[in-house]
C-alpha cells in the first residue's frame, strides 16, 4: 500500500493518505487575533484546501476532534461548523478542551476522510 | 468508496462508515446525574448499539479514546470497561483527562471499529 | 476483514491491526523519572517495537496523537521526535495538553501506521 504525504512542516505532514484515507494533522489559524468563529472558518479552509490535494472534499469527511483552548468558545466555534458542513454529511466528532502548544491559538481541528 | 452515516446530531454523525471502517463520535451518558459506573456503562451501550447499527459489534473495536473530566474517576471508568469487553478482544486505547463541552459530562469516548 | 491484536494489557491491546492499518494505543514510558527527552525516545522505541511486531516500521507512521502533561515540554519532545524520523515520512500529528493517568506520565503518544 503507498503512501502520500503533503505539505511538509517542521514536525509533520499536514495531510497523509494512505488506503482509501486522508489524515490531517492539527490545524490552526493563521491569524489568531481574529474571532473564534473566523479563527474556525480558516481553519476549516484550510482542511478543505488539505482535502482537495489529496482529490477528495469536506462532503467526505469521516471523523474530526476538536480541540478548543477555552470550551466557552464551543458556540461559536459549532456556528462556523454548522455553517461550513453540509447537514447530511457532517463527519463523527469529539470536542474538548485543551491547553494547545502555543497560548495563542484558541482551537486545533484534525480530520479522517475517505478518498475520492 | 461509498460513505454511509447514521445518527444525525446537530453537530455531527454518531456513526460514519467507510472503506471497512466506523468511526463513532463522542459519545456521554443520557444520564449525567449517575455514578461513573453507570455514566461509562451506558456509554459502552450506546456505542454498541452505534456498532450494531453498522453491522459489526464490540468484537471487532480497534482504537477508542476516553477522555475524563476528573482523572479521580479512572479506576470506576476502567472496572466498566473491563466488565464489558472480553479479553481477547480489547482495543487500543487512550485515556486522558479534558475538560467536556457540558460540566455535567464526566466521561466522553469515540471509537474506531472494523465492520464485520 | 480478520483483526489482529497484540500485546494485552489489563485495559487494552498495545496494537491493532485490521484492513491494512495497525492501531497503537497510548504508550508512555517505561522509566517515568528521566527527561523528556529521554521518556520520548524511550516511547518512539516502544511504538518501533509495536509496529515491528505488525509487521512495518516508522516510515509508515500516518498519524500520531501527543498529549503532554506540560506544555513547557514541547520542545524537548519535538527533538526526540524530530531525530527519530526521518524528515521525509513524518505523519500528520496533534499535540495538545492534557492530565494523564498516573502524574508521574509527562507524554503519552498514539499512533496508526499502514501495514507494508
Amino acid at each position: 500500500m503507498s503512501i502520500t504525504r503533503s505539505i511538509r512542516t517542521p514536525i509533520m505532514h499536514r495531510a497523509v493518505e494512505a488506503n482509501g484515507f486522508v489524515f490531517v494533522g492539527g490545524t490552526i489559524a493563521d491569524d489568531t487575533s481574529v474571532s473564534m468563529g473566523d479563527q474556525t472558518r480558516n481553519i476549516l479552509g484550510k482542511i478543505a484546501g488539505y482535502l482537495k490535494e489529496a482529490g477528495t472534499d469536506k462532503s467526505r469527511l469521516l471523523s474530526c476532534q476538536v480541540f478548543l483552548a477555552d470550551m466557552a468558545d464551543v458556540a461559536a466555534m459549532n456556528r462556523a461548523w454548522d455553517a461550513w458542513l453540509d447537514q447530511g454529511n457532517k463527519p463523527a466528532r469529539a470536542t474538548v478542551e485543551a491547553k494547545l502548544v502555543d497560548p495563542r491559538w484558541r482551537v486545533e481541528i484534525t480530520a479522517i476522510a475517505a478518498l475520492a
